[in-house]
């Protein structure tokens, strides 16, 4: 272990000179701390130390900081951007997934000198694949329980977002069961409240999945909102495992770190995991995660299925942050365990989106989801789940969408319904 | 629970109509999506619909948006920023921690109309403060188990941060209990590493820390840093009991909720409630989360103690924020449950600072901490302990420093090597 090491690439911004900036934060996140301190010797930064391993400038210029900071300003204010890459030994941490958090994003953000500090990418090295449960279906297992192969999982999310009883669901889970859907899913604010029980929402939507599966041989895959406490969390994955359910949803920066990594031990069911306030961890782009640092986390913890929010999006999200998200999920993590997850995605998609989503992302391995996009076609539910299945065959034949929507008047519909 | 509600306060800037994002934002956390959708009838918004409470326009100006969004520019574009109240009823979703966070903190900071946003502070009802842990000890049971009366408890963070083996540490630790010091720290990036496992630390630390408690009568309060996954963070608890501990320090960031929720059922320990990570969250001042909102989970959770920063820190947090945060551990939650914790100093912190914390926050019941400002004391780590305690007395005494420090040596040397 001892000669393992750890990597992060950081996207930095700087008013002091950048090299230095970079040797205090190596020495803020290992061995150090404003002033030398006894005990810092040589041998001691040797085995402990964090290391710059590169520092590539990427521009410099006179103009406004990307953060305010308290860092002296020369007369003439001159930035640096930077790429940095620093390691740190293994040995200070071990594999611990909590730690490296503190580590690789702890008390780095808010030093002085930083004026912009992003985290890009991490590496782990070998023992962390052994350390962790990691994605136990994945796009394979997903597949399987769903029954769906060579195109992605059509899906939707029950709307209105919270408001409905659990026969409301149930009733609408009845539609969505007749119009052929692969997937769906309980919007992040619907857990458990007194309106809508958990228990009774898995009763009543667990009869009309049941039911179109006992019908047609395929069980349309429902990720049930668990998120909550812990115990809260493995009674409501025990009542899934017992009604028949193929997958639980949790909100990860509700449940965090730690669980997230109890959760993936116990649970039986593929992990929809939703990245809510996502927006206050990246909006900034010269502040906080990218997604590929942020997801490997969640992804060697155990998610099988990561949202990366959709093209032309009613976020703020540009599209190629998107793909850009989408492709990493598909980046093996180590070459004995890839972890590979499924992107989710969402946010206000339809047919519109699809023949740009196949396009970036070149693979069939992925869920689909529209709220809106399904349930507000104008010939219903139904019509909503064909219109996507058709824009996905249209684009998977390469087809140009206009063409395939002459004989399919559902798609015909949707695109209408967008113009 | 019906008549329950929640309310948060944001500040918000946006390129379109205030009023209408704000009606956006309501919509998107509650029975929203982006369009209208069949089954979100009035009686249904009634019931579960978020309400904007209050809306005040602070500023309107032109200029540049403080964070990058895809929301189309007028000619002249004009934006207005504005104080945002917005309030849920409790029935959509219990008096659930982790699902309140989805709500609050979800899907809204990216919204294509929010070029800023920023949770200010949250107010839960009553049914909340039954629903969890809480701190168990605070001020009161800190002071009782560190035997520290009427002044800060004077603390210090081992450094080297990392790099100690667990002898090292204790060699310090025995220095710093012959100084006379209040309470330690392990460094959040020292957990279990293989160099400094945690079962050796704490065997090596404890022996030191009982020596001095049977020979003072007073023991020093070390918190030991369990981060790690739950059986771990257990296991470790049970260990610091059975030798004798009186505190344990998370990093919350780490843990998060749910991990800090279970560390807090089972916890006989004070919680010592590390924010590292604090920076990405917080540092672009319309982005994410104010320290008075982010902190409310955690006391209810179940945090004793909670990271404030220090005035005239090392880092790029104003004075005026330290303060605001380290006032808002003292303000009480709920009627019948206040949940405070105590606020601990650090970053940077010594002498100098005395005089403007204690004017600041008016109160002793504080951790101050310094490592640096203790360990480099020219005259070793004694000689710094007794400076910071000299630097309280006088603040306490209302005696200006520099005249104390005459007849106070260790506080003398300290303003010395600070000037």
């Amino acid at each position: 272990m001892q000669q393992h090491r750890i990597e992060a690439d950081y996207l930095l911004e700087t008013p002091d000179d950048p090299e230095r900036t970079a040797a205090t934060i190596a020495g803020e996140q290992s061995s150090g701390t404003f002033v030398r301190v006894p005990g810092e010797t040589p041998e001691l930064l040797e085995r402990a130390a964090a290391r710059v391993v590169k520092l590539e400038v990427i521009d410099r210029f006179t103009g406004q900081r990307a953060l305010p900071t308290a860092h002296p300003t020369p007369d003439n204010e001159r930035l640096t951007r930077a790429r940095l890459t620093l390691s740190w030994p293994l040995a200070t941490m071990g594999p611990s997934l909590p730690n490296l958090m503190a580590t690789v994003a702890g008390n780095l953000f808010e030093l002085k000198q930083v004026s912009g500090l992003r985290l890009l990418d991490i590496r782990l090295p070998e023992p962390f694949a052994a350390a962790y449960t990691g994605p136990k279906f994945g796009v394979e297992g997903t597949r399987r329980l769903a029954g769906v192969h060579g195109r992605p999982l059509i899906g939707t999310i029950i709307k209105p977002s919270v408001g409905f009883s659990a026969e409301d669901t149930a009733t609408l889970v009845a539609r969505l069961c007749e119009a052929g859907i692969d997937f769906i899913k309980d919007d992040e604010l619907q857990a458990d409240g007194p309106n809508c029980p958990f228990d009774d929402r898995v009763a009543a939507v667990m009869r009309e999945i049941n039911r179109c599966a006992d019908r047609t041989g395929k069980k349309p895959m429902y990720a049930f909102n668990l998120t909550g406490d812990l115990d809260e969390m493995k009674r409501r994955h025990d009542l899934l495992l017992k009604q028949g359910a193929t997958c639980l949803m949790a909100s990860l920066n509700s449940v965090g770190l730690v669980g997230m990594i109890e959760l993936a031990k116990f649970s039986q069911l593929p992990i929809h995991a939703h990245r809510n306030g996502w927006g206050y961890l990246s909006r900034h782009p010269l502040l906080g995660w990218s997604f590929a640092a942020w997801s490997k986390f969640w992804r060697l913890a155990g998610a099988d299925h990561m949202h990366v929010n959709g093209l032309a999006n009613k976020f703020s999200e540009p599209d190629e942050s998107v793909i850009e998200s989408a492709r990493s999920c598909m980046e093996p993590m180590f070459a004995t365990r890839p972890c590979t997850v499924m992107p989710v995605f969402s946010s206000g998609q339809g047919v519109a989106q699809v023949p740009g989503t196949y396009a970036a992302v070149n693979t069939t391995d992925l869920i689909v989801t529209a709220g809106g996009g399904i349930l507000a076609h104008p010939g219903g539910p139904g019509a909503g789940v064909s219109a996507l299945r058709e824009a996905w065959d249209a684009a998977l034949q390469g087809v140009p969408q206009a063409d395939y929507a002459r004989t399919h008047p559902a798609l015909q519909t949707a695109l209408g319904a967008t113009a």
